[in-house]
């Protein structure tokens, strides 16, 4: 109905995740008010993280080199490694400051549903790091929810062989600042079943 | 935190409106696993989007040409023009297929917190077109909320010296297929005052 380059627009913004067609077409009537440096600008960003950004070749986090600055860092622990799903779960993690070791990133989770299974995610390359790597202590900080649970459990079995590697998962409970009364019933019956001592 | 090309990337996605900085990450993270087609075909989208796309010099409607689709359509009904704040307005009427006359897009409302005032809307290409148009009628569509029908007060009152046109505005009323019960006060006191006879 519209115009070509305006429907063009419009269905590029649609295919992103999160944006349905009334906010896709909102954005495009927007670039239309913006400046061409602009949106030549963010044209140019689509590019060059497109050209630039690859996944480590030890971690699979995405980078700008071949190595990410974790990976490259000598002064992190060697003996800790942190299993998350994706690269966005490691600058998570790294907001904390709580973690000073390495990480590995699955790249996804185990979901039947989308016909995700562990050959889709970078197992064969975590057992090659157990390998030549002095990991000591293996924390999985996979999400808390079903696929993450699915994922936690089978990477466990796999760790199973590995006797002197301590296998953690990240803990589970009630979120800091929240309130009982509004904590759902799983939530709540885990924050028991972890209960620290005092 | 992130290398550049992402951090960057995340920042061009979160400037978009009613994209917030979790779903720009979202959305970058997300342009990783497109190809590098998929991710050129959207830049270029974007490039050619601000490079064809201009105003229609007659309605200010955003199209590709110099004048829009429905101002070079000569079966359109020159008599009656339809007063819209945005282009989407234009097609959101024209899905309706109820309205085979032409249009005047106001580029904006009045809206005084922002600072837009009658001098930013396209007022006196209005008039203009007024007076060489055999316009007739004339239908204010400006949005149902306080700068629409401020704009629209403000049209009325520029229009009244024009006696031989006849001046008239969108119904506000029940949406169909809504419930009476979770109709707000306003709209159902306007679908009071508006009924219908039967």
């Amino acid at each position: 109905m519209y115009d070509n380059a305006i429907q063009n627009l419009i269905d590029q913004f649609a295919r992103l995740p999160g944006i349905g067609p009334k906010s896709a077409q909102r954005i495009a009537f927007w670039m239309l008010d913006q400046s061409a440096e602009e949106v030549a600008t963010f044209s140019a960003a689509l590019l060059s993280f497109k050209a630039q950004v690859h996944f480590c070749q030890v971690c699979f986090s995405a980078c700008e080199g071949d190595l990410c600055r974790i990976c490259v860092d000598e002064r992190r622990d060697l003996t800790t490694l942190c299993v998350v799903e994706e690269t966005k779960d490691v600058f998570a993690i790294e907001r904390t400051r709580e973690f000073r070791g390495r990480y590995h990133v699955l790249g996804g989770n185990l979901s039947p549903i989308d016909g995700n299974g562990p050959e889709n995610l970078h197992l064969r390359e975590l057992m090659s790091r157990l390998a030549v790597e002095p990991v000591q202590e293996i924390i999985i900080a996979t999400n808390p929810n079903v696929n993450g649970d699915a994922t936690c459990a089978y990477i466990t079995r796999l760790l199973r062989p590995f006797e002197d590697i301590s296998v953690s998962r990240l803990a589970s409970g009630l979120p800091v600042g929240g309130d009982l009364e509004y904590a759902d019933e799983v939530t709540l019956g885990r924050a028991f079943k972890g209960r620290t001592a005092l």
